[in-house]
């Protein structure tokens, strides 16, 4: 029975203590910890009397704390996962890793120093059964080699404003990890192409067509689109040599009504990937090592930054990733 | 943390096993029994570490079984089922409950007697995303009131000569349980109406159309086709006087392969329901009470006996099941 | 150029008037004829210049009419079509060939003295891409021996109290003709089985469901629901021992919007089967004899009356057609 | 009863020919010219008796010709269609109007002087059911204002070795074509991402990214891959800032077979567009104006230009179209 730590109980972190005590076998949220301790207490309650930690690195450090689980705001990542890296203890962190290249780095540098596999990050799209099932018809050979992998990530709104940098780091993020996971490989060349933007963004440039190009030729267009409007919407199509996989949506029943036929969209990501958490949380659990890797952190990280250099000079951006450390092998 | 023992360890209760162990929160495989020793020692193993039980009853009994699935052959249900109810442990039986109205009725009364909701039937459908979802659009008001229920259950092939009286037993229980489930009312009238058979069952009435009338005058209209060859294929369309529920496959791909644009259908029942057993597993473990009680176990095997005689007599029949116990209002 | 003539300028003869026009090969409208002559005579104008008959038999026996189109109301069919039969003259008649099963046989018994078939019924469904692709297949052997037929038939609204007859002959027809005509062989025994009604059909027996028995021992259900509110709705599945051929809605697009994905479903049969509609006609012009029979039509009206005996007495009703006449052999 | 003449009796001018003589009304075949005698002959014969002429010129010239339908090979295009202009006869060219820009602003001179519109260029797509109702969704505001538009257009196979160049003029060109039909402006800039080319192409740079940007700011993707394998496939979708529509597949049914659950793809474009080339016939025989211009394919061979000097400099070009002439206002 593993004895998870929590520290931060937004959205997220509560989700995942949710999911720990009543979806996940061999694990129980054992100790808690948020700025608000009120909200950390009631979280806590909800997990069946997890222990609430005033301090975040007593937590880290506790000896009844054997993984620790970081969902707090981004800028607080890289100081708890390096206090899990000194205390050897595996952590997942939320995505991203870090914000800047530079802190991710330094999570990968520590890391490697300590010569053991601790960080996991939350790229939970690689534990849904769209995406993995589509890497397993690529594996198989079902498609032949793939040439193209087109994206498409749509939320219904999004902070009017919010600048076009975080578009790419917040949501194109998530195709990026994807991209470099499905087709097994680096991402070597980035643009962006941007379209006139919606008027419902309040000046936010979006969306936007990100072109991504992969060290052995393969190119993914990803259409990441903040404001859509009419609901979540989250789609791709891997193109091979001899065939495509495209991810069908989750809804399971279809509805006729009003003269239309055709299936209800989620309003956000969370009931579109339920699944995918719940199993990369017990994946994690069990150690079976499925999650991104702290390098899988770092690289779309450096992907992104290079995206957003693409989107702020409207030119083509190489992608020059440092050698990836032995220990990621 | 529930310690479960395992009743048979066969094609269900390995699988049992392995979910119990691998993916429910707060339960592990403690006890297992089988009439092959060998294969017990395996699932026990398997599972963790479990005690393998020479005697079913001792291991039903045993201070350190906390509840017991039964997964044995169907006629051994009763037995098992009955030990648990003496012994005051929840169980869970596979469907059957048990092959005789008679059978089922002796356990309905034991656990009436008893004076505790013990017993649980393995009518997974009840837990699958679809059918949930379903229900909860036709209590959302989203269709209107129900009217008609069409169902499609087929399966690639069946033992050749397969009597028809199985096909309903074994194969059409389940639109049985889900009818009464999904309208929450029970059937009142069944009637059974044969094609011509197909030439690949060896002689088994097959397909089979079912016709089911319930208390509130809804009808639905069963498709069971046991030799369909071509996939295993379960399918559901549910209408109200507003509008349509149908199922949509849960496979979450779309291929493009080889001059055909589709879904992949499974081979059988389990990759199509294996997050309905998860989530019964799950349900059962936490106590929550989503399943089938003993007096859906015995109406289900009631209705079953109704429909084996429309299909003998070729005459409609009525269905008059006994008042409902007080136990399970 | 085929020069036809119109009886009746209704909502079908009109639209059957802008075809011929607009775009059928070889064929124009040289006559119209309507009890109400402004409305004849818009039809005429809106044709380029037809010819407007005060008196229908004129218009049949008329030197400058090659073929009459019948599209007046059904009781007149029976004498309209009687005196195309007489004047030699190819007729292609709405559906129902006439009311009565007599009405149908004195038809018959004309054309079949004549010794020439010049009867068309206007069972447009024949022509439909997705029945003709459906028929296709199922020559091909792509699914094996036919066994079951699965039809659904929905209106959005019907005249309130719609005797549950009219709910057979107006609208379960077309799917009596389809039954025949995709699986060629005649139905010999039909049952109603009627759920409770809807409240909103204003008392008429809606939905129903038909079952139907072909000689071969095929079975047909037939959902029939004229009030279903959500929009008009015809689908069918056929399975056969290999697979199965389901329709499938031929709008060409889907939207995305408000929280929905999916395809709208149009208002009425028209759109659904504008196409049908268009092949037929082409088909008539040129002769090609795709159309139903008059034979054909005598066969669903003696189908339809005995699945309105059945509706009224609730008891399956064999179905005796007389021995085909050679002429349709 | 319009009188046509066809130059070039290839595929596409005997399915023009078949068309017209079986499917449109208000139109004749009435003269057939190929270089090849006995073809003409044969096409002659199957339109019901068309004059044979040994000569195009003549063809164009006679009083039994009311209009031309071109069809012969891509660079006889403009010197066919100057003689139509000459003959002030109405021509309907097939795509492209002529191979290079300057022969088509030749064409475009020569009209813009004759001062009436008699040409047309044969870009079905703009008379398929599904760019029309996506046109009339647009038009409706049921997306709101237009940003992005993703194509995919594959062909199972295309001549090995086929130059990068011709997959532009031959294939793209038709999304060059209708993206500004359905965004309604000119195409200003354009760009092509080539993936690693497929092993089947035979060297060809197959398959090609085209990024199309409008002048109000709108981005086209286009995915253009000749050697596809699986089937011939043509798929939109459009987006909006409020919603999305989706092109969907014309077949009308799905078939169930050997676990699969799918639709068939069409081997090539004509039964994909096949209803397409029905209505762009009828609608240049109605004379209602539907079709493209010579102005339209002047812009497309003029886009597609820029398109392959941006495949093979690698950056992106601006697309500055001359004035349209006041004609084609």
């Amino acid at each position: 029975m593993k004895r998870v730590g929590i520290i931060g109980t937004g959205i997220m972190g509560t989700d995942h203590a949710r999911l720990l005590t009543s979806s996940v076998s061999g694990a129980r949220v054992a100790g808690v910890h948020d700025l608000d301790p009120v909200r950390a207490a009631e979280v806590a309650l909800a997990s069946g009397g997890a222990r609430v930690f005033g301090n975040p690195y007593e937590l880290i450090v506790d000896d009844d704390i054997d993984a620790v689980l970081v969902a707090s705001s981004d800028d607080t990542h890289e100081e708890y996962v390096l206090a899990c890296i000194n205390a050897g203890k595996p952590v997942l962190c939320e995505k991203p890793l870090a914000p800047t290249v530079e802190a991710c780095g330094r999570i990968l540098d520590a890391e490697d120093k300590s010569g053991t596999r601790l960080v996991s990050v939350g790229f939970m799209r690689r534990f849904d059964p769209g995406y993995t099932q589509m890497k397993r018809m690529l594996q198989l050979g079902e498609i032949g080699a793939p040439l193209i992998l087109h994206c498409v990530h749509r939320n219904p709104a999004a902070v009017p404003g919010l600048p076009g940098a975080a578009v790419i780091t917040n949501s194109a993020v998530h195709e990026l990890d994807i991209t470099r996971w499905l087709l097994d490989e680096e991402i070597i060349e980035v643009s962006v192409h941007a379209p006139r933007a919606t008027s419902h963004g309040g000046g936010t440039p979006d969306p936007q067509i990100l072109l991504l190009r992969t060290a052995s030729g393969a190119v993914a267009d990803v259409e990441v689109f903040v404001n859509a409007r009419y609901g979540y919407d989250v789609r791709a199509e891997l193109v091979g040599e001899l065939g495509t996989v495209t991810l069908d949506g989750p809804p399971p029943t279809v509805l006729r009504r009003s003269g239309m036929d055709g299936r209800a969209l989620p309003a956000d990501w969370r009931p579109r990937f339920a699944e995918a958490y719940r199993l990369e949380l017990q994946d994690w659990v069990d150690g079976t090592g499925g999650a991104a890797t702290a390098w899988d952190g770092f690289a779309a990280t450096f992907v992104a930054q290079a995206c957003v250099r693409a989107l702020e000079t409207g030119t083509a951006q190489p992608v020059a990733l440092p050698p990836m450390p032995e220990l990621y092998r």
